[in-house]
């Protein structure tokens, strides 16, 4: 076929598609030629539009390296992260709900006994959590692993102070036989996405900021069940009606509860006042 | 807002987008939102293919560098650079059709006198142009800029031969009084489009052939008029009906007509065959 016009070089390139093996490519693949085709003959873009399109594109990719990702970036702050959590996480009552990942875990951290001081040497005001990791119908899950990750107190995370050569504010703990697990280490603070790169530029020209609530990440894992990624977001943070990434739902937000100088629950005496949090996670049965 | 679900979250990133100064900005950002979620809630991508997708796109921006763009590829194998070239090309009677600029136009390309060889050293089948710029309504446009860019027989650009310290197969030539140009070069060739990365995979795992069949591109400008950006497709080409990237349409498609041995159109003598192409360009008028 030759000859396409602004009509029926949609149809044309669906068909081009015909002889794709996997059906589910050839799925995703057409079905985004329609939607993508609808978008461009809806708002027909100029070509200098076109071309700044192209070259944000690529400096997203160019910008992306080990520790940085502008396109989970960009996915997380055009909602589409958390509209993919949602739609691969249904949940049934009891179940944990999900938020996005983020571009901050890093796999292999420390294994560590619970109970241990997951910071590291990341400074803060000290945080002490209890959890217990269930069924969704509130069976204790016992060797359930639980990947713990967050910012330090300047809201950065480690693997963005490159002066740093160890892990610190994230751990690997696995529950007891009870699923409880707890942890010493500091509060988290509200921070910016990272926003020097493409993604930035697009806040700053929409008038968005690029600020994200305080919160702790969660990833737990259990054979037998969906892996559980969340947060947990405190209460008296900012942000937490504008997240940059839409991450934020009312059942993940906690009181970080504010205690006097005195014992942690574990018995160490810290010389000024510390938080408190404690969640019981439910997980959906499934793999 | 919080606790957004798979309805509700297209609503709440499109208000986050409320205060953009610039209104055409604000149309771009917030209707791609729509249709990009639209197409997300439709296809139901499990995180894997989100993830898969993250990646294509990051290293469609790493493999492009000065003289490759793997999103401009990426757009033009999808169908959406010709989308916008028609969106922005409804063209009057007598003007000639357009099609895509293509990766591999180079600014500021040798100015030369008409009747000069262009081919500077690339190797090939002679080829004589003569060619004519009108208006749509026929005056012919002295002193118009005609950009001409070509491949050689092995369907190669110079800016693929990284041993070419020179341009070759490309020039610049103004209209002569009677808007009258031409040039000696060589028979392009049929070539793939660069699929040794991200979009080859996309073609492969598709089953698409990344080829083009012959073409010379001309970028034509005079002021008063839009520029016009085409090319000229040889009618013994192969390909002609499933250009990896769309760019055929049939008023486009000419004969490069094959004449035996003997003196060039300018005089010159040739010791083989050489082939004849003849056109007449028509100019919208425009800015």
């Amino acid at each position: 076929m030759r000859d396409f016009n602004e009509t029926n070089i949609t149809q044309a390139v669906i068909e081009r598609f015909a002889n794709t093996p996997d059906p589910r490519l050839k799925q995703l693949v057409t079905r985004l030629v329609a939607h993508l085709h609808d978008y461009l003959r809806e708002v027909e873009p100029s070509f200098p539009e076109w071309l700044a399109a192209i070259q944000f594109l690529t400096r997203a990719g160019q910008i992306s390296n080990e520790t940085r990702q502008e396109f989970i970036l960009l996915s997380d702050t055009l909602g589409v992260s958390m509209l993919v959590d949602a739609i691969n996480h249904r949940m049934p009552a009891g179940a944990t709900e999900t938020t996005v990942l983020g571009p901050f875990h890093v796999a292999g951290a420390p294994l560590v006994e619970s109970g241990a001081d997951i910071s590291f040497g990341a400074v803060g005001e000290p945080l002490y959590i209890e959890g217990r990791v269930t069924s969704n119908t509130g069976a204790p899950l016992p060797g359930a692993m639980i990947d713990i990750w967050h910012s330090d107190q300047d809201g950065f995370y480690d693997v963005q102070r490159p002066e740093l050569d160890h892990p610190a504010a994230r751990a690997r703990i696995l529950a007891g036989a009870d699923g409880r697990f707890e942890v010493r280490t500091i509060m988290p603070a509200a921070y910016p996405i990272p926003h020097d790169g493409p993604v930035g530029e697009m806040l700053q020209a929409t008038k968005r900021h690029p600020w994200r609530p305080a919160h702790v990440h969660f990833m737990i894992a259990q054979p037998g069940y969906e892996t559980l990624v969340t947060h947990l977001f405190a209460s008296d943070s900012d942000y937490l009606d504008s997240d940059a990434v839409f991450g934020v739902k009312n059942t993940l937000i906690r009181d970080f509860i504010r205690r006097d100088a005195g014992p942690l629950p574990d018995g160490t005496m810290v010389p000024g006042p510390w938080r408190h949090l404690q969640f019981e996670f439910g997980l959906k049965p499934g793999s």
